[in-house]
Formats: structure tokens, sequence, C-alpha cells
């Protein structure tokens, strides 16, 4: 619960804040920067923001100290619930084995989905639970999580309700979307019809995501499968998302772009046809740092999809195989450099257009009227956030005006 | 001070370590692994190590709760003590201002000599301890940390008294460096003559370094002043070592192997006579990957390297310009993408191999006679060391057998 007294944030040596809305093009790199600052807080929400000279009064105050204070950071595109490791497949690919033989030795995305699928929804939320606070510890305040490594339909809806029950664990806000990411290898189109007639409605009945999410990609669902589950999500009410052109661009983004969803993530194979929809549309463009890292593949062209006038979002892909970057920040900081996103359009990717890349347009800047979700750093200067490596610049995270401790 | 009593460390899943001694190229990858292991720690030391039904009688048990055990890690080349923030550079370079118009505007390395020159000792200390820490929470239990932003003389012996003061603050192994960093931008050769004469010879008497580090490369210090510099250093008693072949391969490697250099450091620009001379010599060849993830400059051919029968070594390369990467652990897991290390080389590299690089044969390897320097991580499996990003696989950090806290 916020509390109902107002709170005077002051010792802020360096307010930061992108526009309010989502930012696209050379607008992600326009911030709003007040030295001196003060933050007043009332109800969970941002009453007033400028001058520390100029601060209104308040019921109490909170001295920071004279730190950087910016928004909390969104993490747009988790999958932090899954059972098993990946462990042995990671030692196997460094040392040159094909992903193919690693498949055949059971190792490889089914691996975690039958660890996955062996889990009690219990251990599944023992596990995902550091996962999230590790997150959380590293600013992001806002999570999406999906769901995806379920063998069956009772399997992805007790992802879902392991996002549920860790929503009870902590003051983040956790967002869950179902995940249609590995066709059956068999009774493909009756597959499709039965997440379509049944397991998008039962989510959306029993309220267990808010999005419907498919991994759209030679080897996964094609863009016909893509569009079907679309419309079920969109009879449902949920919105929609896409993992598209991670190895080939097979014209997935540009039925996301059409078809208005929230985001279309990955984006390491667009070319200029897929950059120029995502250039003018109201969709987001999330880039995952992580698994560029992690798998030392392309880098998504962050650099042509500003130009081209895009909404550029950051976020973790937090998984086992292919991305275990367990640090928002980390995400932000190898935006700039792998994406080579400017420190500007990266704070502004990490926080209101990946608030926009889950619909939210209650938090992400700095406001009144926002979310008063917001962190306080060790120094006083704002670009230690993307710039640290290896350690967390951040020293105290708010969530509605709260500290949040872990 | 080390316990008396001897203590048993019990309920470790597994126990790894790198083999004992400096490994070199094939021998990188040989781990001994112990599954249900057990390590006997008495008076600091290692005295007995193996399977936990094995284990001999002790004074008191530590039981560990069934995690992974792995050596504890070296971080072989810092620059922690440094005054000022290079952030503006950082953000000018992203956004693609050339260093020249950088170092016109009053940035880059001199304004971290100015800022260094500026601070007191216990201004330097208080900004030092927290990067110490840092690192040592990320696994790291013996460091070394170079002089090199000194203007003057004095702020060289500042420097190094700064680490003196800093070792009385952790129990970490701190490794103090007099690196020759900047030559003047004139009276260069009374400048060497100086160093060789004064600098060294009081350094040496004063115990304020063990080894005497010279960048060589064509914007920094020849072949020829280095040559001049290792003769002081070894007539001082000095070990020597040698930033080279960062952006082009000069002569340096080859004359340090030589010399008989504890190490040679950077290796980026290394071409097939460097390797070779590294492949053939003791001198431990350290490969620094933040540098390559901060910069985006091309990786130390790592692969090469240890395919000659190189010693290799990681460090951070903690600074504020090039490299500000503040996890040995996340050092550890950048060789891997970066340098394409496997898991073993990279646990050898950050190990014993980076104990070599810094003279050290007492640590880095779990055997009876060396150091009680572990880790005890979060998970059963070591592999989560070199996995994972953006969060510490480390739960706890022992030093002579004791646990670290910070
Ligand atoms: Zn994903
Ligand atoms: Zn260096």
């Amino acid at each position: 619960m916020p509390e109902r007294k107002s709170t005077l944030f002051v010792g802020i040596a360096q307010l930061v804040t992108s526009q309010a809305g989502p930012q696209r093009g050379a607008a992600m790199r326009s911030l709003t920067l007040i030295s001196g600052a003060a933050l007043l807080v009332q109800d969970g929400l941002i009453a007033w923001v400028g001058s520390e000279k100029d601060a209104p009064p308040a019921d109490q105050i909170h001295d920071l100290g004279g730190v950087a204070v910016t928004p909390a950071l969104t993490d747009p595109h988790t999958h932090a619930v899954w059972a098993g490791d990946r462990l042995a497949d990671f030692e196997a690919r460094v040392q040159g084995v094909p992903y193919e033989t690693i498949l055949a030795q059971g190792g490889g995305i089914r691996s975690t989905m039958r660890a996955t699928a062996a889990a009690t929804l219990p251990e599944l939320v023992a596990l995902a639970l550091p996962r999230v606070h590790s997150l959380t510890r590293s600013g992001a305040t806002t999570l999406e999580i999906k769901s995806g490594y379920g063998l069956d339909f009772d399997a992805e809806i007790r992802m879902l309700e392991a996002v549920r029950l860790l929503q009870t664990q902590t003051s983040a806000t956790l967002l869950p979307t179902l995940l249609l990411h590995v066709p059956p290898s068999e009774g493909r189109a009756g597959y499709v019809q039965d997440v379509c007639r049944t397991l998008i409605p039962r989510v959306a009945g029993e309220r267990l995501a808010t999005a419907v999410d498919v991994f759209c990609e030679r080897e996964a669902f094609t863009v016909e499968e893509t569009r079907q589950f679309f419309a079920a999500a969109r009879q449902s009410g949920l919105s929609i998302k896409l993992h598209a052109d991670q190895f080939h661009a097979i014209g997935g983004t540009e039925l996301a772009c059409d078809q208005g969803a929230l985001s279309v993530d990955h984006l390491e194979a667009s070319g200029e046809a897929q950059i120029a929809a995502l250039g003018r549309s109201s969709t987001v463009a999330t880039i995952l740092p992580g698994v560029t890292l992690h798998l030392g593949l392309p880098a998504a062209p962050a650099r042509q999809l500003i130009d081209a006038g895009a909404c550029v979002a950051l976020g973790t892909d937090l998984n086992p195989g292919s991305s275990p970057l367990y640090s928002a920040q980390l995400a932000l900081a190898l935006g700039v450099r792998l994406n080579r996103l400017t420190p500007a359009e990266a704070l502004t990717a990490a926080t209101v257009n990946a608030a926009a890349a889950l619909g939210l347009t209650d938090r992400g800047t700095l406001f009144p009227g926002m979310r008063a979700d917001f962190l306080a750093l060790h120094s006083a200067d704002w670009r230690d956030l993307p710039s640290t490596l290896g350690a967390t610049p951040v020293r105290s995270v708010f969530v509605a005006g709260q500290e949040f401790s872990l």
C-alpha cells in the first residue's frame, strides 16, 4: 500500500528522465536533466518534480544524500520461470559441438521443457524468485515473464500460475505472457486449433496472462500460424507480441506491425523492409543484447531502427539457453556496447519505451502523475548506469515511492 | 590470523580445480573434479582434499550445504586507484566523437591524471575501497593494483601508498605495481633516467611495489625505454610486467618474453611472432576482455595463444577509461564469450594462471599446501561461474579458510 503521507525526496544531485510517452527515433536522445532536484511523492505517484529550492511542503522529507536519480527500469522480455539448467549445452557449444548434436544428446530447449514439466508449482516459484529479485535489484521494478517451456497446456498454465504466485512475493510488477514457443513435432494444424480454441481463451478467462507472444521463425511457427494465434488473442482481449527475425526475416515483423502488436523482439536478422515497417508503426522494437553476447551472434540493428524512427526498447531475454543475463542494468550497458545505442537512447529504451512494450503508460518517466518508481544511484552522475560493468551502480530501488528491500 | 583449529568443509556437491602450477596450452583444459567432496583447512592452508566419505577427523565441521566449490579468483591486472570519472568521455565516444577531440576538450587519460594528482591519500583510499570490495565480492581474493595516473613521482608514490593503506582494510591480498604509463611531453630522456635512478629504487626501497610494469606502445614508451626500465627494475629486485600489443605490436612482447617478465598484458594486436614468443616462454599472456567489450576493439587471440602453448590468464583491467569492469567473475565469463576460451580454460586463466602472472605459486588451486582461498557458489554446478551474466554466482568467498564478509 502506498503511503497517504506525502514525501519529498531531496539530496538529488541530478534527476534525469526521458520524455513522457513512447519515444521514437531521435526523440529517444532527448532527456530532461535537473541538477539539485527534488521529487514529491503522494499515494505512490509523482506529485511534483523540480528544483529543490522551489519544492512544495511535504509531510516528510527523505534525503537521498546527493546522488543521481533515474526512472526505474522495465524488463519487457524474460523467460524467468524454468527448471533445470543448460550448463552442459553451454560447455559443449563453446567447445564447438553443433546444436544438432547437442539436441541429439538430449540437450537444447527440449531439456528445459522436460525439466520444467517435471517441476511442481512450488518448485517453479522457488526457482524463479531469486531471478526476479536479481532483476529487481538491478533496477527493474516492472518485469514481463513468459510461459513457453510447457510440454502441454497444463505445463503452460502452471508456468503462468507460477508468475501469479511470484507476484505475491514481490512489490515489482510482473506481467505474464503466454508464449507459443515450440510447435509440436506432429499434429501441428490440430495443435494450432487447440491453442486458439482452448488455451488462449482459458488463459484470458482466468486472467493468467495479459498478452500472447509467438516465436515466428523457420524452425518455429509460420506467419500464417502466427496470424491465427493473433486473431484468437485479440478475440480474447489479450495484447499481442512477437519473437521475430532472430535468425531469418520470414514476414512476422511486418504482420505484427500491421496487426498493432505491442512489440516485436529480437530483430537480429531484420533487413530494410522490417526496419522500415517498425519505423512506420507504433509497435516497439525490443532488442536483446544478452543473446548477442552469450551466443556470439550478430547484434540487432539498433542504429538503423532509430534512424528509421522506430521506438526501441531493451530487455534481458533472461533464459537458461540463450541469455543467462540476470540484470536489466547490464542489458542497458550492453545495448550501448553491442548495439551502439547512446547512453541517452539506452536509458529511454530501458525505461519509458520498455514500459510501452508492455502497454504501460503509467511509468518509466519522472513526471507528475507517473508511478514513483525510481532509482537512487551510488554516484551523482546518471551515466554510471549505462557505463558500469560487473557491479551495480544502483544504491536503492523505489517502487511507488517505497524503498524496495530484498 | 588463520585459525589454528582444523576445519573440515563438507556439503561440497562438486569441487573443481585446475592442476597445480601455471598451466600451458591444452593443459589449461585439464580440471580435477570431485563429487561429494570435503576440504580440510588448517592454519589457513589446505591440509587435505578428497571424497567426503574418506575425510579425516577435524576440530570443527563447516557444512556448505551442497554447492560447488572452486578456487578463488586472482585479478592480475587492475588500475583500481583513481579519482575523477570518464563518463563524459564515454558518452562522447559512443556518439562518435574522435579520441583526439576528447583529448583536446580536456578529457582522456590526462583528466584522470589531473584528478588523481588533486586527490589526497585518504581520498584515493576512500574511492578505491569499494572497487576492491566489488572485485572481492565477485570472487577475487588476490588483486594487483597499478600506479600510473601520477603526474609526477610524488603522485605515483601516493598511489602506491594508497594500495598499502587499502591492504589494511581488506583480507584479500593486494599486490602493488609501479606502472610507467604516460611519457612526459618533453624531456623524455631525462625522465627515463630519473625513473631508473630515482623512482624505481625508491619504490623498491620502501617496498611500495613488487613489480614494474611499462606501457610499451607507439604513443607510449618505446622498446628501448622499456628495456631501460626493466634493467632498473631487476637491479632493484622487482619483477617486470608489460602492457603490449594493445594497438600495435612494436616488439615489447618479444622483449618481455626474452627478459623473463611475469606477464605481458593486452595482446589484442599480437601477430604470429608475438604468439609464438609467448608460446615458447614462461611469461604469462594476460587477456583483458573488459576492454574488448567497452571499447568495441578486437579481442586478444586467446585460442591461438593456447594452441601455441602459452599460459593464458584473465584480468579485469579495471580502470575508468577503457574497462569499467568491477567483477573478476564477469571477466572470466566474458573471456568465454569474447575470447572463445572454454569454461575450463577460463577457470584456469582466472585462478592458477592469474596467480602465476603475479609470481604467486601458493594459491589458485585446491591441493594440499595451497592457501585455502576458495569460493562456494549458489549452485551445485561450477559452470555457473563462467556462465552467469549480470548477477553473482558466488555465495561466499573464503580467504585462508575464513569466510570473507564485507
Ligand atoms: Zn525470448
Ligand atoms: Zn592496464
